[in-house]
């Protein structure tokens, strides 16, 4: 810490001598005092996180004062939350909004906030002392503090916000001018032993005027005039020439926030200071504005007299002053404690994703990641891998739908499940995972859907027509509701349904899904019938005249069909290496999160690794359309595969029927899987389009839920 | 289900007709009854997972049972754990082991374990219960039968396991030849009745004396040749011509599981069958042998006189007999909810991974995996993710390490925090993480430590030295009496100890280190003093004259340093996508896993993505040395990089000086970096060898704990 020999000139009240009233001694103030509301340090983390980042400029503040209003307790400078500006557009806000409340005077104020504990150390205390007496002396000679004598108040503090642990360091000063001599006091005393009954009847009168009208309760400097019949008039700063002149008695009052009787407050230093320049030298009178239950209080009030030298020191306007004015030390607070758990967590939430903002990335979109409502299908190894990393963006609103109960081998890889998660049979997968959720974060808006998905190639006995239907205009309507489906089930043929669905709704959809030792992660293209008003022969164009990406199912050259039955229990569940999962899940969220920021969104184009068009420049890097690794290389590609004019799940053909048709349409397809194929033209087209094969193996079947 | 006319044939008790003796009805006889202990399951689960994997073959068994023992209640058979091989080397394991137990006398047979329920369902059991019979049918022409009377009672079980939910159902047949006409009976009473007084006696101590001995007390088919003199003897099958000879009463004796005084139990069925075809036909008689207490009991064994046909059908050899034996229904056991939790808990665990070994890693050694001992240096982002992986790949022996509490902002990243591990303060991060691994595994050996990691250019204050060199010593120890350490902290600096005693100690060292969108995932290579005797010139030489792989520092050309000190906020914590974490965890994993499995262990070269060394052979593909991701090209690299002279944590001069001096050369190196590049010769280095230099950025730093 830069050493400050200035702080030792506060006066403390101990120090100041006795009412030793006439004796020319020197005049002594009492040392302001700060306090600052815990809602201040709440607004500076807001500000720091989502405008300020790693910019350090200094930041116009207001702090706000009164006069006195208790014979034992002194006034303080208060910051409050609405010391500072509430976001980044605000920070040239006005002081003018804060007038008006007799209770919070503003003054202007400066906040230098550091961005780490040892940049506040390394502050050289002195030079800001001068620094910023220098803008009051320069307000002083321009004239302002004739206008806004709120300017000779003026303060400043330094600070360190820790907003990982929520403390804050923090220091302030009240830069005091030191332009010439000292004054020395001639006379202090309360006013009513100065003034006579009538004098102080009418002074009391006019005080009280002034602090009630709401365009002066808040001017902390003013000029008293006291006629020889009296009476007493409050006057503006800017008329101390015609009060000078008015050869009226005039005192300089303030007001004044100490309640000590053998000394005026802190004010009226740098008043004697704007005096001494602007207005005269030689023996003055000030008045030492204090109230009591809200009106003025000639017993607590002080009147002095003292003599001013000329200040020849600061009477260049170029001089750099001395000055004094820092509290003693530094104080520390933590909010920690005072916060409640939920509202900590919140803040320390987005604590990360806010300081990526600050440098790495300034374009992130954390409103967006925050509103963004997501659909997860299946509750399994990626479902729940997919909800923490969506959790760790920022995503705030995610509803997970399965069918299942989480099965005691669950836990060790379904990351949102404990053994307790597996007794009694087992508790519902969705709802287990949505509970688990609010553990970690208690604000998520996490739900747990249970709901089993119709599947082509499953027919519908008769008596669960009904229930299929329910559950087909369920998940309609969740996907309706949603902006985002991930497709994270463990079979081919539950992902045909969504991937319908998504296509119709025009709905984002990604899908991740697991071989043995490989992956895939892509993301849906548009649905076919909003990227163009023509026939359905354009319908694998986009609206760049491209080719529309393809779905999940647009490399299929079968429907989709019944994929678990009569497979060996290898085949049947969760054979893949451990790691694929957790990959899978936080390449399927990295590119949803590329794509909400990309401007194009659900029709931005497919971009692959190292491509001409260089997404380098881009925040987020490229947007793939489709992610494949293999285990066993350590190897990862990035794909385009466009979408097909037969695929069973998106095309044209498939997404009309099902509009025209609706309900009664998936069940057909669901009962008949070779409907889709007819419907689709399959069959030619294994004959003829090797165009667009994709060579990805069929064990994306054996994936993970 | 194929349909199957011969399970009408078991005769049940109720249909037999009351006992009018000597009146020449069909003889009919007791169904056999099964009972399949749950030992059994749990062993045939077992050596499903472990050894027989997807392999349907035929299964021997031994199933057992024993004479009735009581009035009312009949004996099954029964198959127990033993019933069935422990492992596959023991699939041809011999009867005789099983022998002497007069409680247990063994029958062989057979399992058919299908892979599925629909491959279950679609067995064809007339064709298997023919052939089974078959297998009787020739064991009575071979002469078998006499040698080994056991194989007569011959029985098979059909069944599929459904290991994920435990549920076993299963369906077991008797098989019966019927070989000829019924046999007609003509008396059946209880021996009491049919012997005389002293016929009884003799018969009694005789048969007592059978079934004390331990060579017969399991011989579950015997003669009883019965003198003029009422004296009775015992003697084995094989004897019978001679028994026929010599002019004596005969009867053919077996141990009978029925108690019904009304019908001889089950395996009399092929016993006469065997008579027809070996023996004699006409009129004969036989001895249901049955006991009480364990003795022989005249009054519940049975005596029984009837004429069998010649048996025509089957005088053949190679005829297929026709058959009956099945039990009425399939049965279905669960046992998922009479295994405590835990127990299901590792048996579910382990399920996926035993499958995995079923078709794609049948080198998959999960006896490796569950004892090797694994320590975590860190338990933030990347030890919590590391953790899981470990524990889905069947690792069962974690201990994690940490100096820190929970913060408020660790749980949405964090993977094994809830809000809960924050509050009051927070929860010590080894501690708690160590308690979730538990709540997810309770099988687990997991354990915290609270330490912080001496590091390099943090200056060790005189007070503190001591406590610094415990930490060093019990880190020291941690890394002895662990196989591995995975380097998971936030710092570089901190990286440096634990590299440099993985280095000493020539133990797997995972580095796994994050940037803000791009990550580094390493093994350490082997420690330089272990792979050759040699002198120091050769530290960086491998056992195959190649050159050791680096360590994390190799590519290093200043020593580690204070990297956290006066950074902003960003720099410090955890400011990194939120992706990355879990793929790097899940690759450091993975990395391991490969290595645990490569033969030479810590010195096995790296390897690179299609490198010509093709390991596309190896089941767990390739071992690389490095890989590095870049998120924004969703591209991953493998790299190698080879041990340097001049590293300040692996190379000879610093391994040596470590070895010498020990923990007064860590605190040297500790208070004053440059000591570790004035004894390297770092400076030198910067300006000869940029040969080995790795252009990876400084980012690794803002690394992730």
């Amino acid at each position: 810490m830069a050493a400050s020999s200035s702080s030792s000139s506060v006066v403390s009240s101990s120090s100041s001598s006795s009412s030793d009233k006439g004796s020319g001694r020197v005049l002594q103030f009492d040392a302001f005092q700060s306090l600052v509301d815990e809602g201040f340090w709440h607004r500076l983390s807001s500000l720091k996180l989502d405008s300020l980042g790693l910019d350090q400029s200094p930041v116009p503040l207001t702090g706000f004062y009164a006069p006195c209003s208790h014979p034992k307790v002194s006034n303080r400078l208060t910051l409050l939350a609405e010391s500072l500006p509430s976001d980044f557009k605000e920070l040239q806000f006005s002081l003018e909004r804060a007038h008006g409340n007799r209770n919070r005077c503003p003054v202007p104020g400066t906040l230098y906030n550091m961005n780490t504990f040892e940049s506040f150390k390394a502050l050289d205390r002195d030079s800001l002392l001068k620094k910023e007496a220098k803008k009051i002396l320069d307000d002083i000679h321009s004239g302002k503090v004739e206008e806004d004598s709120a300017v000779l108040s003026r303060f400043f503090i330094i600070s360190f916000a820790d907003l990982k642990k929520w403390n804050f360091l923090h220091w302030l000063a009240f830069p005091a001018l030191v332009v010439g001599p000292p004054a020395m006091v001639l006379d202090l005393r309360p006013a009513r032993e100065v003034f006579n009954q009538g004098e102080v009847q009418s002074l009391s009168a006019a005080l009280n005027e002034w602090r009630k009208s709401s365009l002066t309760t808040g001017v902390l400097y003013f000029l008293v005039s006291i006629a020889s019949n009296s009476h007493a008039t409050i006057r503006q700063l800017k008329d101390w020439k015609a009060c000078q002149d008015d050869g009226q008695k005039l005192l300089f009052g303030f007001y004044d926030p100490s309640c000590r009787l053998d000394n005026p407050g802190w004010p009226l230093r740098n008043y004697l200071a704007f005096i001494s320049l602007r207005c005269q030298d030689g023996k003055i009178q000030f008045l030492c504005y204090r109230e009591k239950r809200g009106f003025a209080d000639m017993g607590l009030s002080l009147v002095g007299e003292a003599v001013i030298s000329p200040s020849k020191d600061c009477s260049d306007p170029q001089c750099v002053p001395k000055a004094v004015g820092w509290e003693p030390k530094p104080k520390s607070i933590n909010l920690a404690e005072s916060m409640n758990p939920e509202r900590l967590a919140v803040s320390a939430a987005d604590l990360n994703l806010k300081l990526m903002r600050w440098r790495q990335l300034p374009s992130l979109d954390l409103g967006t990641l925050s509103s963004v409502r997501c659909l997860l299908l299946g509750a399994g190894t990626l479902g729940c891998q997919v909800a923490r990393m969506l959790m760790a963006w920022g995503v705030r609103k995610i509803t997970l739908l399965d069918s299942g109960l989480v099965a005691m081998s669950n836990p060790v890889r379904q990351s949102l499940y404990t053994l307790d998660d597996c007794l009694d049979g087992g508790s519902l997968k969705a709802v287990a995972a949505a509970r688990t959720l609010k553990r970690i974060f208690p604000a998520v808006e996490a739900e747990g859907v249970t709901l089993s998905i119709p599947m082509p190639g499953h027919p519908v006995p008769t008596n669960e027509v009904a229930r299929v239907l329910e559950d087909c205009e369920r998940l309609r309507d969740l996907i309706a509701s949603h902006d985002v489906t991930f497709l994270l089930t463990d079979t081919r043929e539950s992902r045909w349904l969504p991937a319908l669905l998504c296509a119709s709704e025009n709905k984002i959809a990604i899908t991740a899904a697991l071989g043995f030792d490989s992956y895939l992660v892509m993301r849906h293209g548009a649905g076919p019938l909003y990227v163009s008003d023509q026939t359905n022969s354009l319908s694998t164009v986009d609206g760049n005249g491209g080719q529309r990406l393809g779905c999940y199912f647009c490399g299929d050259i079968v429907a989709p069909i019944d994929s678990t039955s009569n497979r060996t229990l290898d085949q049947q569940c969760t054979v893949t290496r451990p790691g694929l999962a957790p990959i899978a899940s936080a390449l399927a969220v990295e590119l949803l999160v590329g794509l909400l920021h990309h401007p194009n969104g659900i029709h931005a184009p497919g971009e692959i690794a190292n491509s001409i068009m260089s997404s380098s420049e881009q925040p987020f890097g490229i947007l793939p359309h489709q992610i494949r690794g293999l285990l066993p290389q350590y190897s990862q590609v990035t794909l385009i595969g466009h979408a097909s004019n037969s695929c069973t799940a998106c095309s044209t053909t498939v997404v009309s029927e099902f509009r025209r048709r609706g309900m009664e349409f998936i069940l057909q397809a669901i009962d008949h899987p070779t409907y889709l194929e007819d419907l689709t033209g399959l069959t030619e087209l294994i004959e003829s389009a090797n165009s667009f094969k994709l060579d990805w193996d069929d064990e994306t079947d054996d994936s993970d839920m």
